[in-house]
């Protein structure tokens, strides 16, 4: 596998060669919104299955529940089954009579295409209808690409007619976006547009999905789209939406897409399915309104952060958390078999082999994520995601690994087994949930962009420390000029290692992590910094799942996982 | 106004300073649904006031209903209120005791935030609701953007992996798509794609859209795309989306897309709104699924084709009705006193002032349309639709045109007055619904490419033939080649003249159109033949309608229109 086809991948469908239990047909969405407390006024039917939640028509009451924060050690390419693990954990807190909503995020159409699959869980624990969720749902990654894109157009139409503004087109940060991996978008020329240089980024990605994700209301939605920053004058000056009055239009393309999106599990557990993944080039977690509004309707809130807890939790922890209020009471930390024999350097067509020496070569992995966890305020509960061809020895290199380090552990099977095997993983967190954990994130909020990197490069991947290239040099300067210095990072990074080097695996210690760029992000309100080889358009595998999809005359899907 | 601006801009804003009346608020749409014959197990709701229709969930039953085509004379850049006049003859032969429905296409974003405004018609003649009909409506463009540019991505990533098919880069006709005014993106170089030079059309123009309102059903949807042409081997052999197994995922992400959506008029005519509008660069008609769907539940089905009657009617007539056996009972021909003056060379900023002698002045423009319908076997029922800064001298002129020259004639008023304002009209049309018109195509069905545009550019253009440039010469070798000589060809060409030449106005002659490129639609199964200047890819003007949008605090919308 070329890194480059899976540089954005996320999501998280299970991969077992267990039988998985085959739900139901789904109930009607007004059943599921009535039983969670949801009047009719406030739903809005997508089809017979899907629904938006009007947030204003719900009635009064704080965000209340508690937040159980779903992550995962260092993953495999297929992902470790962290949105199994949250649906069904979910799905086993309500049937353990917790008033429970899960609050995931909606699958990109890049890993449905390429490699790795949608993100509504798999066998027992998964999201339905699939097909919907997976294959457009309600249009909000459209609605996040059209807004976007109108911004990008209004950038090269205000060039083409005089620039009044005198932006330098150089300096032109903001790219386009599309839903899909398109490997040969990411950079290009524009030969009808004075021949700048400029690129497609993947939607997740876009800042217009970091600003829908983490906007309070639509006037905080409205403000922070003025707030992007494309690019600056020749003068220095930044050049904002609201400059190029872009920003009213792009709020009204993004209104219905702003409404949190309501589904089911195949048990009929209520999730709110909104925002995007791909916590290694985005922030990776779902929306702020659809978490705050998850908590007013349930006591408890079960929810996940994208790939391993360096980046989605990280990320959760440290930008999340603080700008919606919402610090977990629990996290649950998603460990395999699997990905710790990856982690220990077996190939990925050798992950099958029974091998406990491997398992056991991978747990520095695991134990670093566990301290991590513990450096936020957290007593983590690991969830050993029972894949097929897992042996029982080597389920039980991490279980004496965790009775050794005095961490909860959980066989997890919801796979195959449903809400019954998360029944004691929902006991271990049911047990946290009395508890007031102190959250503490990895650094100060008024602390500067380098010292905030290396606080986590240092205390979260184990680094020595940060190395800025010299363009991020340069950015980190204008940063500074113009007072953005103490606005949060977000870390575009690997989600292979704790390094910005794919290949070092396991717990890599002695490595220096190198800054290539550092991009104002002011509509989303953080910085991001792109490191090592990290690209923010994915491409296509040699052979794309796509080539295995197909609609039978009956108009069923096959090939869709 | 720079063409550039205008090259694909289309739908139809009504354009009138009279007060029009306040659309009351939409009724549910399940009662339009049920009102209209539609089983509730047939209708999927979007929303409260948005639906599509499950066609296979409909009783059986012949698409029976007559047909009533509504086109228009050469127009200016607003419009001249072709889709008003479609909605407000819906509304009064409803009133009359037909039983009606409408069949529109659906907004382009490009025109709602470039210039034109949407496409829901206005005052007392539109559809509701216009902010989520005009703004993504049920995501069918979206699902069009998304299953073209998956193709796209798989036709670079194929090159990419080793080309195993061996295209030849240079021959890749097949582009990606945006539903968005983007000049910058029509033409650009993929620096990561191997420096291929390419670009961007608007959805509208897609291969993809072609087919999706050509397609019987989901079987002939998943053919046709398949056959869709990317480009050719080194060796000549065409490469299609079968051969990169693409066909299968892009029929998947249509699925939604293919059902026709159900809304309503402001007074609650149904309306089933489906497929793209651009008749200038695409056919530009709506779905022939949708308009099948209307003529399984309706008597008499109101429909609109793009632009002048030269441009959307030909289309309609020559391509669409053939394809989805759906030859019109009776053509309206709208005219206004405003296209007469701009076709008489009068200045956009003078249509407004009262000049009956520039309307006499453009009448060769009227007459011509009229002959061109009488020619495909139709006496055409010219709709004068009233703008407010209209004076009675102006409107007698084209009344005294028609009574001299046998046309049936009927003052139109329902953007000021609602359905009354098209009694006139629904009368004239009901006396033609008992009559049965010999529908004559222009060119018959075996025709070669060069001879239908020899037939097209002759009869219906009234110029003196056609001149190939050398590509498409070659172009046409090449289609020879394959076998594809006798698809019907679909012209794109300006909309402001019968000729290739926007500033040819009126009734032109002593004119040849040029050919710049021909290029084969296998999907679509027709030959675009690109004319003149015409753009594929319209751009923003200097002061684009977005610039005046916004969101207020409640989240109503402002300055759509």
């Amino acid at each position: 596998m070329s890194t480059d086809t899976s540089a954005g991948v996320a999501g998280d469908a299970a991969e077992t060669a267990s039988a998985g239990t085959v739900p139901g047909a789904p109930r009607p969405i007004a059943e599921i919104a009535a039983a969670a407390g949801i009047p009719e006024a406030a739903l809005e039917p997508y089809g017979r299955h899907l629904g938006k939640i009007d947030v204003d028509q719900l009635p009064p009451g704080e965000p209340a529940g508690a937040v159980v924060l779903v992550t995962a050690v260092s993953p495999t390419p297929a992902g470790e089954g962290k949105s199994t693990v949250t649906v069904g954990l979910g799905d086993a807190l309500a049937a353990a009579g917790h008033r429970t909503m899960i609050a995931l995020r909606e699958p990109s159409l890049g890993p449905v295409f390429g490699m790795k699959g949608g993100a509504t869980g798999g066998g027992g624990a998964q999201l339905v209808p699939m097909d919907r969720i997976n294959l457009h749902f309600t249009a909000d990654f459209h609605a996040i690409t059209s807004a976007n894109n109108l911004l990008a157009a209004m950038v090269d139409n205000h060039l083409h007619h005089g620039n009044s503004l005198d932006i330098d087109p150089g300096s032109i940060g903001f790219k386009r976006v599309l839903d899909m991996n398109d490997r040969a978008l990411r950079r290009i020329r524009l030969e009808s547009g004075g021949g700048r240089e400029t690129g497609f980024e993947i939607t997740a990605a876009s800042e217009v999905m970091a600003v829908l994700c983490l906007a309070r209301d639509i006037p905080d939605l409205r403000a922070r789209l003025g707030r992007i920053t494309v690019g600056f004058t020749r003068s220095g000056s930044p050049v904002t939406a609201d400059d190029l009055r872009a920003a009213g239009a792009m709020t009204m393309l993004l209104r219905e897409a702003f409404k949190p999106n309501l589904v089911q599990t195949a048990a009929g557990t209520p999730a709110v399915v909104h925002g995007g993944p791909f916590a290694n080039i985005a922030h990776g977690c779902n929306s702020a309104i659809a978490t705050t509004t998850a908590r007013r309707l349930a006591d408890v809130v079960v929810t996940e952060a994208g790939f391993g807890a360096d980046l989605g939790a990280e990320k959760f922890l440290d930008i999340k958390a603080r700008v919606a209020d919402c610090a977990p009471t629990a996290v649950v930390l998603v460990a395999t078999v699997r990905a710790l024999k990856m982690n220990a350097g077996r190939a990925k067509d050798e992950l099958a082999q029974a091998d406990p020496a491997a398992v056991q070569a991978g747990l520095p992995n695991l134990a670093r994520h566990v301290a991590n966890v513990r450096r936020y305020g957290y007593e983590p509960v690991v969830a050993v995601n029972r894949f097929g061809t897992d042996t029982d020895g080597e389920l039980a290199v991490i279980e004496r690994f965790c009775a050794e380090n005095g961490v909860r552990c959980a066989l997890t099977e919801v796979h195959s087994r449903g809400a019954s095997g998360g029944a004691e993983l929902a006991r271990h967190v049911g047990e946290l949930l009395g508890t007031r954990p102190s959250y503490r994130p990895i650094y100060p909020a008024d602390a500067e962009v380098e010292e905030q990197l290396e606080a986590i490069v240092r205390t979260v991947y184990g680094g020595d420390g940060v190395e800025l290239a010299p363009e991020a040099r340069a950015q980190l300067e204008r940063i500074r000029a113009h007072g953005w210095e103490r606005l949060p990072v977000c870390i575009a990074k690997t989600q292979y290692s704790f390094s910005d080097d794919p290949k070092l695996l396991g717990a890599p210690s002695g490595f220096t992590v190198r800054v290539r760029e550092l991009i104002p992000r002011t509509g989303a309100g953080f910085i991001v910094a792109l490191t090592g080889t990290i690209m923010t358009m994915p491409g296509l595998p040699a052979a794309p799942a796509a080539e295995g999809m197909d609609v039978l005359d009956d108009g069923t899907t096959s090939g869709l996982s």
